[in-house]
């Protein structure tokens, strides 16, 4: 339902506004939300830790806690990122409300309306509604199979008559792009950077769902690498790996970034939920998280696995997608004379939801693509949903040869 | 600890934060909190809430929800309003991560840098926090003890050269002044400002908490007075009626303004948490709100009458003070030629805080008040904590009558 809101608002389209409207009553099929199903939660989890809390951290909860963030959660956290090879050491975490509140807050922090932002191509939507809401200018750069096109990168920076305050990127289990860096690139991006003044943000939500535990070493932290010349803030959140309910995230920067930052949270919120942070502190401290990740990643596999074996069921040969090794999505290439847009009109009409390409393009243009998301999807559905999705794009291609005929 | 970090930094003295310092490790009394007290939340409410929670419920806890609330909190909220006189009818309720959030979210939607705004003096150092952030100019204008100086206010208004954005105000139980507007000083004000333009923000985070019900009627919300022609956007809060750990607040406001503070929302943390929003909607529904404030109002009583009490006999004839009807608050009066910066310093060394006076002047200087909080106050402690800053005020008073001999 949220994510549909999100899409339509994107799509800026009142037909298509018009169609959600008249299909919102139906029983949807969803490729849409970028959240996991509600049948995953660690429900008995939290019961039982809700349960044992000691009277006193109980009453905790109710009150207002330090704006950097509880103390515990903090210190369970520096554990949690040392086991992803990332030393806090001379860094400071933040927690926030959420990892989008950190993207915020940096952005309050560094940019003025009419600054320049740079982003990929595609890019994760709720960013880029923040650096929207700031005025800020967004320059994007594409990215391929393997990360951000460095020539495209490079030739962009050159390009630009003012230096960009950021880059920001999701370089593991991309958003919507489903791909992850490779170690190369992620070397050669910060050669890129290294000297420029421009600020990294490395927003990492989906590095803990990988589906095959011999990649995990991909996925380091680049701001683990210790290049010294390329200021990286990196920013973190429970919304994948607890419960986006939660609204917890947090970001791991310098002390002098991290010292405005505070002062910029403490004008947002005062502080984050105390009870939602003690909560997750325990889920932490209590070592449930591992378990709990290691169900997630085999309950996702298996729907990913799923969608793939329909995806080669029903597809035309016209349309191609890549694999993702872990995290939520699948990037779908329609052929570039059909719209997603399109695709959608007819999809939703069938009762099958997704969001287009151009919801991710900065510009709102390139449509593609379509991001279908498979950890909110019941098992069962996910072959009607690949069928109907399949004969909405086959009808559109057929369309359009008629038109082009 | 954490309203020490704010008075502290509100101080913007060294030597104070190198006292704070030195007594960090001492068993404070601290009248400087504005939050309740650990014993006082609603925490067997809350765990009979949350142990009823039916399966599905609790799996939508840990979901992202809408941007603009909970929809059910929403409709609780309705009602909870309307038992205040205040009718939601064309206007729209958006939930917020605490009330400072909405404050945060109507400066970002509705002041430039450099943009004028009008707060009362003194004023809630969280909104001051909040219009500095955002680069705003903030003209106040003095209160008595039946509200805003309407002249003063009308000749601030003529002086500018510019229209201001908004005027802030607390009208109930203000924090830090302790006050109520009379219901003849909110009809002025609302004359005042009829026709100007400037938009009225109507903060009530306190109005629950009164001593006297035969006084319910003096806190009836402004916006429920019916004025065609002043904008009023009324917050309020969860904070000081269930707890500020639940980071719940929400705004009410025309829809115009509702549509564009939603999206300033979602940029901001996508949305509050569902966790904590079905939990105290729970609390509104299950109709356990008003035997808790009930609860509180006689708990906060008797905590005023004591601090009343001790200040009658331990106060030198030089101070005066006001006697609350509700809320946390009791604003001290020092003779003009001492400062409670001064005061302040004599006092945490002998293990007793406050927040000064100064703190709560926009321009950071006036500081013949302070600010004594009886909210978190162990009610044992309250003689020994007046006694210790009645000897602090001796002390600075005499030292004062020194220098000017």
């Amino acid at each position: 339902m949220y994510a549909f809101s999100r899409a339509v608002n994107s799509i800026h389209s009142e037909d298509v506004k018009q169609l959600m409207k008249q299909a919102s009553g139906k029983n949807l099929i969803s490729f849409a939300g970028g959240m996991p199903n509600n049948d995953l939660f660690p429900v008995e989890q939290i019961d039982e830790i809700y349960n044992s809390l000691p009277e006193g951290l109980k009453k905790l909860c109710f009150q207002y806690g330090p704006s950097s963030g509880y103390p515990p959660l903090i210190k369970s956290l520096e554990t949690y990122l040392k086991s992803k090879g990332l030393v806090v050491g001379d860094n400071k975490i933040l927690i926030t409300t959420g990892s989008l509140q950190a993207i915020s807050i940096i952005t309050q922090e560094f940019v003025n309306e009419g600054d320049i932002i740079l982003t990929e191509n595609p890019c994760f939507v709720g960013a880029l509604t923040v650096f929207e809401t700031f005025g800020a200018e967004i320059q994007s750069i594409p990215i391929d199979e393997n990360g951000i096109n460095i020539e495209a990168l490079k030739s962009k920076i050159q390009s630009l008559d003012r230096q960009p305050r950021f880059l920001y990127i999701t370089p593991n289990y991309h958003n919507p792009a489903g791909i992850i860096y490779s170690p190369e690139r992620k070397k050669e991006l910060l050669e890129v950077l290294s000297g420029t003044g421009i600020i990294l943000i490395e927003d990492d939500a989906y590095s803990d769902l990988y589906f095959d535990k011999e990649e995990k070493h991909l996925l380091k932290p680049m701001k683990s690498f210790g290049v010294k010349d390329v200021e990286i803030i990196y920013t973190g959140s429970f919304s994948k790996i607890l419960g986006p309910g939660f609204r917890l995230g947090y970001m791991l920067s310098s002390e002098e970034i991290f010292d405005k930052a505070e002062t910029v949270k403490q004008g947002l919120d005062t502080c984050t939920s105390t009870f939602m942070q003690i909560l997750a502190n325990e889920f932490l401290a209590q070592n449930k998280l591992e378990p709990y990740v290691t169900f997630l990643r085999s309950e996702y596999l298996e729907r990913k696995n799923l969608l793939q074996k329909y995806l080669k069921t029903y597809m035309p040969e016209e349309v191609s997608w890549n694999e993702p090794k872990g995290g939520f999505y699948v990037w779908l290439k329609l052929p570039a004379h059909i719209k997603s847009t399109d695709v959608f009109k007819e999809s939703v009409a069938k009762g099958v939801v997704f969001v287009t390409g151009r919801t991710f393009d900065p510009a709102g243009r390139k449509d593609d693509r379509l991001r279908l998301s498979f950890s909110n999807m019941p098992k069962d559905q996910i072959e009607k949903g690949v069928k109907i999705l399949s004969e909405a794009i086959i009808k559109v291609l057929r369309n359009s040869k008629v038109v082009l005929s």
